[in-house]
């Protein structure tokens, strides 16, 4: 049998696991910042979220949407869009035998720029704070892929 | 060349292996609940999607938003949001040498939670039934992340 | 110490690398889609977005929805939530040593039946195209689940 463990000896792995880790514990967070928001503007999106503020009709009043809670809303979408490439890619390029200093190059700025995309799109910061993070996790998968593809194709 | 299917060998990565895919395929059958849903409401997003109810202006009126297919909608999204990091994270605390049991804990109930989340949300049942369910799966998803950067953390 | 390396020498594990690296790839070219069409339709989500083309009152009509936007919003999040288990499920079915080339039928279906289904539709094509091309992907996505779930099951 094959000791499992032993992949975690692996350097580029256990960097890459760090930081995956790390980013989704990040994008967690949004979902509590979410609720967060919901319940102190008392903005919901189901019925029966609200029935402890009100009763019938005056329920309904709850029922509506918040500019404060879209925007935690998209960034959250924002993150899941960004951060599923980079999981995947990242753990194909992580098993491809990069250089270990590369690699916990890619992961920093990846991971850098999408906690510094989230500041920028709930603070809010002016453009372009939002549109240059957003390029930066971008380009760093791509760039991941790109070895990836270049070094493994086997279609 | 090493013997790929000695890592099935693993029994922690053999549940960890049974229970996402159970929990991805709950995720999926939600595309075919929206499915249904908007079938037989006759409620769309895409002009295309309502031809076969009517030619033009008599089309539109199938363009419209409903409430049982959002809620539908917000339930796969909340699902993506979180059987994302639990993919993420699961596979690499899998993979750190978890104990058997333990891993099998936080598996079942992150599965059984996710599954009493959907029942909660499609029905409705009364709040807290839908909060508690996502607090557990959110829960044991932390606590895998917790364990991974307690013990593995390379940076 | 183990070789990561040697994954990648096994044949399935490196098409299935292949084609998750091209069609996550081609989700991410949405994201640039999404904010070409946002860019030259003036088409805005976020206020500070929108400064460069005016202040105050002026900036506030660019926040709006545009047909366009949002058909390329929906491919995407379709995307998502149809990747995301194809990844997953497709990830522990290259390690269950399935057939080579009963898994790169699988992954080539699922890869030419989601490029397909983008280009259903944003160009839109008539319906079944982009009916029959989500359903392509979903069944070769289950297909896979069936494999893992019959072979290796452990609960």
């Amino acid at each position: 049998m094959v000791d499992l463990t032993q992949i975690m000896d692996d350097e580029v792995f256990m960097a890459f696991a760090s930081y995956a880790t790390i980013i989704l514990s990040k994008m967690m967070l949004m979902s509590a910042t979410t609720a967060f928001y919901r319940m102190t503007t008392k903005v919901f999106a189901n019925p029966e979220d609200c029935v402890t503020f009100g009763k019938g009709e005056n329920a309904k009043k709850y029922l509506r949407t918040d500019d404060r809670v879209e925007r935690v809303r998209r960034a959250h979408l924002n993150d899941l869009e960004n951060i599923v490439p980079f999981l995947g890619i990242g753990l194909l390029y992580s098993l491809s035998g990069p250089d270990l200093s590369t690699a916990i190059l890619h992961f920093r700025l990846f991971v850098g720029a999408r906690i510094y995309h989230t500041i920028s799109y709930l603070t809010p910061l002016p453009q372009p704070n939002r549109g240059l993070s957003f390029f930066i996790g971008y380009g760093v998968t791509l760039s991941m892929a790109y070895r990836l593809l270049k070094n493994k194709l086997y279609l």
